[in-house]
Parts: C-alpha cells; sequence; structure tokens
C-alpha cells in the first residue's frame, strides 16, 4: 500500500463521523460501521492507532477469543460459518476475524470472502472482517491483535479467529486465542502424523470435520493414539467429530468449547495466557517501534546495509544491533 | 540455568586456554575443544558472547549452511549421518548442529545424542553439538545463528542444522539455511497434504526416505502433484527418493544440495538470503537487548507487570512498548 492510498483510507475512515470519539463511542455500541472504520484504521497502522489502542484502554476483556486452524480444504470457513450459526441461536454475538495469509509464495487465501457471503452477512450480531497477513515468514499481520482489541471493545461474546495453517500463523493463532481448534479431515490424504508435534502443542480442541466420510474413524484414533504420548496432566484436547456443511456435531463442539473456557477460569489459566498474550504485544510493538525510529534517523534501507556490513564481514551482528538501538 | 551455573560454565569454558583470543585462534583451526568452547560461550549468552562475534568479524561466509528438518520418525538423524558420511569420503569437513526442541509440552528430542554415538564420533573432521531450542513457542533459540558463526568461522565445508519438524522452527530453519531439506517418509500416515504450505514454501529440496518401503512412490507423486500447483519460475525442489540406513541416493541428494548451491550463486539469491538472514539477526539481538535493559532497569518481572497492566485495562500496549523504550 503507497503512502497515498494509506492517507486516503485514513481520511474515508473517518468520513461520516465527526471525529474518532464518535467511531469509537459508536463502535463499542456494536455499530457495524463504526467497527469497520475502527479495524482499518488499525489495520493500516495509521497515525490513529495509538489513539484507538488508548481510547480501547479499560474495555473488552470478556469475549471468549476462539482460534481456527488447520490445512487448506478441511472445511474451516463452513465450521466458521456453522459454529456462528449455533452461537447465533443462543443469542451470542459473534466477531469473525478471517486472516488471511499472504505469503510471498502462495498469495492470500481470501477465507473471509466466502463467510462474508454467507447466511451471517446481513445479521447485525454478527461481525465478519478479512486481514491480510502481512507479518514475515506466513506470521499473522501486526493488526490481528489490534482489530481483536476492537472486536473485544465492541462487546462481542464470541470472537473467531480463522486462519489457514502455515507453521507460523498456527503457532501465532494459538498465542492470541483462549481456545485454539485445530481442524482436521480425513480422506485428503491428511495424515495427522506429518504435523505430530505442532498439533499437539496448539490445538486446545481437535475437530475431525466431514466425519460422515471414510477415514474419519481412522484420524479420530490416530488423534488418541497420539495423545497418549502426550505430557499427560492438565487438559486433554477432546476430539470432536463434525459435518460442517450439515451442522451435525456443531452443538457438540460448542459445548467442548465453553467447556474449555470453564477449565481456563477455574484453572487460573485464563489471566496467564491472556497476561502471555499482552507481554507477546507489547514487545512486538516495541520491536516495530526500534524498527521505524531506526529507519526514520538512518533512512529506509539502513537495516538493510547494517545486514549488508555483517555479510560482507565488516560488522558483526552485536554492532549492529547497538547502532540500531543507539539510534533511537 | 542459574547464575551460578552460568559463572562455574564461563570459566570452565575459558579453562586449559590462555584467554579468548586463543580459544578463538585455535577454534579458527578447527580444534575440537576450542570449538566446543566458543559454542558453549555462546550458547550460554555469556559475557563473552560479544566479544567473541566481535572476534569473528571478517571470517567465515565459505560453508554451505544446509538445514534439515521433517516429522519425528522420518529419519532426519540417519539422514544427517548417511550424509556426512558422503561428505567426508569427498574430503569435505562437516559441522552438525543438532537443534532439540525443547518445547515446554514435548521436551528435548535429544536429536544430538544419536548422531553423536554415530561413526563419525571420533572423525576430526567432524563436529557435532547439539543445542537445546530455547527459542518461544518452540522457535529456535538465539545461540543457533551464533553457534552457526562459530563453526563457519572454524572453516568447515558444510554445516548441518536438524531440527525436529515444528512449524516455528522449521521456518527458521529455512531463515538461517542456504538450502533446506524437507525429510518425509512413507508408511508412517506421513500424509504430506497436511504440512502442504509449508513444505512447499521452505523445501529446496524434498528427501523422501525408507524409499525401500511400501507408499514411497505414492509421497513423491504426491510432492510432484503439489508443486503443479507452485508459483512456478526459479527453482523447483527436485525429490531425491533414499534409504539413509544402506547409504542408497545419499550421493544423488549431495549432487542435488550441490546444484542448488551452484543455482544459489548463479542466480544472485545467496546474498540475498544471507542478508536477510543478518538482517533477522540484527533485529532479534536488538529485541533481546531492548528486553535486557528494560529488565535492567526496572526489574526482571517488569514486563510481566507491564502485561498485566494491559490486560487489567489501566494501560495500553502502545504506552507499554513506549516506556519499555524510554527505560533504554
Amino acid at each position: 500500500m503507497t503512502e497515498g492510498t494509506h492517507a486516503a483510507e485514513t481520511g474515508s475512515v473517518r468520513s461520516g463521523f465527526s471525529g474518532l470519539a464518535e467511531v469509537i463511542s459508536r463502535a463499542r455500541a456494536r455499530e457495524t460501521r463504526a467497527v469497520a472504520r475502527l479495524i482499518s484504521l488499525v489495520e493500516h497502522d495509521s497515525p490513529a492507532l495509538r489513539e484507538v489502542a488508548a481510547a480501547l484502554t479499560g474495555t473488552g476483556g470478556q469475549a471468549h477469543v476462539v482460534g481456527l486452524t488447520g490445512s487448506p480444504g478441511v472445511g474451516k470457513s463452513t465450521t466458521t460459518s456453522a459454529l456462528t450459526a449455533v452461537l447465533r441461536s443462543a443469542g451470542r454475538s459473534v466477531g469473525i476475524l478471517a486472516v488471511d495469509p499472504s505469503s510471498p509464495f502462495t498469495g492470500g487465501a481470501l477465507l473471509g470472502d466466502r463467510i462474508r457471503m454467507s447466511e451471517h452477512a446481513t445479521d447485525p450480531g454478527v461481525f465478519i472482517r478479512s486481514l491480510a497477513s502481512r507479518g514475515q515468514l506466513g506470521g499473522l499481520s501486526a493488526a490481528v491483535p489490534q482489530a481483536l482489541r476492537v472486536l473485544d471493545a465492541a462487546g462481542f461474546d464470541v470472537i473467531l479467529i480463522e486462519t489457514v495453517g502455515v507453521g507460523q500463523a498456527e503457532l501465532e493463532i494459538a498465542s492470541l486465542a483462549d481456545t485454539t481448534l485445530v481442524v482436521l479431515a480425513p480422506g485428503m490424504g491428511d495424515g495427522i502424523q506429518a504435523v505430530k508435534a505442532g498439533i499437539l502443542e496448539i490445538a486446545d480442541i481437535f475437530v475431525v470435520n466431514k466425519a460422515d466420510r471414510d477415514g474419519a474413524a481412522n484420524v479420530s484414533r490416530d488423534l488418541r493414539h497420539m495423545q497418549s504420548y502426550g505430557p499427560g496432566g492438565g487438559w486433554v484436547a477432546p476430539i470432536v467429530k463434525t459435518v460442517a456443511s450439515s451442522g451435525d456435531g456443531i452443538g457438540d463442539l460448542l459445548e467442548q468449547i465453553d467447556g474449555h473456557m470453564a477449565h481456563l477460569r477455574s484453572s487460573g489459566s485464563l489471566a496467564a495466557r491472556r497476561q502471555r498474550r499482552a507481554a507477546q504485544e507489547i514487545e512486538s510493538i516495541a520491536l516495530a517501534s526500534v524498527r521505524q525510529r531506526f529507519a526514520d534517523a538512518n533512512g529506509p534501507a539502513a537495516l538493510d546495509a547494517a545486514a549488508h556490513d555483517v555479510v560482507a564481514g565488516t560488522s558483526d551482528p552485536y554492532q549492529a544491533a547497538d547502532r540500531l538501538l543507539d539510534s533511537l
């Protein structure tokens, strides 16, 4: 995104509102247009980002943040949509962030578009937003935690974050979410062993979707077998079979999600998870700020030049890091 | 590791040598004991770490850094060992870093121990070291790039970094290595589709190990099918079938590894990869330094306290990040 586009975007985000205070106050009343504009502000890292963050201080903390991840084709979007339907039937509001890993290799997957076109598009109790992942190596965009804060402040009961399962993004989802769902499906050669270590670690709940297909029992059995090697103690991720396209098993899934939150609260893990999440967020903001200030003080290519010196052997990385910090 | 152990370790590392200059000079002559001690210094983040980094400036850059990753059980250690044998037959020296992901969930896998007990243990042209991964979320330890610099400065022709395929560590291996091998094996339910996006992105070469077993042809075929969806152009990762336990195919593998390096050089990608690696290293050192200086200035629990304020809603993460930077 160029500077020009950026400025225009920020301008249009404010238009129609008398000022940021009004946008925030309307977003907190869950007015869709205001929520959307606040997320645009944080997504584009606009000058108003800090104002938004400051204005949201003391809000939120009530939403249950649920991450969904899994390989392409397992039915994450359908699961998200079906889960949203069950949540709405129960009178709970739902914010959805679809994080498209616009990887330098594969391009964005446009998860959100599929959800947006679904039955929930016109429901005021559902807010759907697609965010491009601009992070390095397929990681989540820095905008994701801020967008999460906006939805939390807007009072959504449940926030679903959906991403395609690329290594780092999966792990980052787990660090952002209170509850992480890993979605699998049979019959796509989706052998669970291939991602064994990663999956075992981040899943709070396993969803075996397309459970009406051949091989679903094998996937469940493999997962249980895998879990038998786990560390034991504490929470053992339940395995829920679903057919998201028909809604089968989605009620059970919601029960397990609520059960996990109850476990987090009773064990004290919820506070610990959220504190770790905040510490990571603070550090990543600090690093982005260091990087920006260094570029401001030394020109946009200064880090490249420093890296060049290290590769060329005229500097070591510690000296280069010191110069980076000294220039602040 | 406690402070006491740390100091003792640093002390013992220097013992037997008249000083750091001697350790470095002997390490550059590839004296095993000196190389091992330099790596201990950087692994334990000792006060000498910066001295070591400064003293190594202008050395190295000649080694071909090859990363090996893959799920547990595919035969990474056996492949590493077989590849080492072929390299040694060709008169090339080999440094091996086995990175054990001592994840908070699964504990370390002690990859290095298996290699260390192998035929190469007494060969002075082979150096083997196991490093614990102390990074967050299963990521590689910050010691890995420094240990790499030590082995590079010591003049090893090829440096093999082996790690278990946990999402983030895989990606970090790819960012450290010139050439990344993704090792798969048939017959373990090791469906490649499950890690499709991640694997497609990081593999410079696919190794289908245990190729004498049923299903090896399927794994290769699935990989080729997957590649047909890739972005095309540039390097297309070759698929090499091996039986590492007997050495079958390992000669082919080495040819492909050398071929990849030739491609990196001729395309100019080598310089770009190494520059990106250096930039990441500088930034991660800077962040560690910010974190440390913040702890020094505000007490070890200051970041936790800041995170607590954000969770409690008495501060926003940007204010907290500013305070973190202001205290430098």
